[in-house]
């Protein structure tokens, strides 16, 4: 499963790609941080990340786009262009026809280092330590663009997984009833 | 001056557009409400509203598009969606080569009712009369996207009055020391 987390903001938004499969090692595929000017119109600025995620969706082909999910009890004198290019990302996945999931930071957090209060630095040196690179990846969104690809592959394919699980069982359910 | 208003929302987002200039009657162009139904997947629901967006602004060619600013204070369980379909609008804007501008919902009052702290019927009966219609748009939604573009059509221009009058004392400024 190829996925592309995005970890959404107006001045950088993380974009990382990912291959993997639960109990397989993981394989960076792609990472970079798409930065605007804090200056420019807002419109041009969500232009140019509106342009970024749909070039890099179409450049590297994922199955799933992961979304980190927003909250507008965060930082409120940014979540609103935060929330704006999530929902960019959201359409720009639509638009190629590939499903949407979103996790929340909490959720990313402790499928990636275990505790849904890990710092930065701790999800920075797993993400390190789980894609094998030489480096921790900078700036944070590009780690946490990264991270969240790595909790949709685990946790997308368990909740796969659970859900297969309830269709056999429903599919047994209706066999028995035919019995 | 043609002004496309938009009051963004998920589940409802009025477009609304008008004719006018300070001082003359204003015209309606044109007024829509966008709908999409709450158990549809969030990516589906934004392509909705980015193709309905676009579709308008190519439609009508508006000068501006006047858009609500949208503040993380507000119900805390809709505003994400509609920080997102206000993203939208500013991308479909930009995009069409036009300006966007930004209004808070108590310039729209203000500007309409004369008061900031008017409601829903004061600003709908407001809507009405200074579009001379045989009755009040609805739902809310379309006659808030009117009164954001009526709001524009009054604010945006002695706005634009005042940036000429310091453009030219800049330029008288300029004249006298070249004498």
């Amino acid at each position: 499963m190829r996925v592309l987390g995005v970890d959404p903001g107006m001045t950088r938004c993380g974009i990382g790609v990912v291959d993997g499969a639960p109990g397989r090692p993981l394989t960076l595929v792609h990472v970079d941080v798409v930065r605007t000017p804090a200056d420019a119109e807002a419109g041009d600025r969500l232009v140019v990340h509106a342009d970024a995620l749909a070039h890099a969706i179409a450049a590297h082909r994922p199955d799933v786009v992961a979304v980190e999910r927003v909250f507008s009890q965060h930082n409120v004198r940014t979540v609103m262009g935060t929330a704006q290019v999530a929902g960019l990302a959201m359409v720009a996945a639509t638009r190629a026809g590939l499903p949407v999931a979103l996790h929340t930071p909490s959720e990313v957090k402790a499928a990636v280092t275990g505790s849904g209060r890990a710092d930065k630095a701790q999800i920075g040196a797993m993400v390190t330590r789980l894609l094998r690179l030489a480096e921790m990846p900078r700036p944070a969104d590009a780690a946490d663009a990264l991270a969240l690809a790595i909790c949709h592959i685990w946790r997308g394919s368990a909740l796969a997984a659970l859900a297969r699980g309830s269709a056999q069982a429903r599919l047994q359910g209706a066999v028995r009833m035919v019995r």
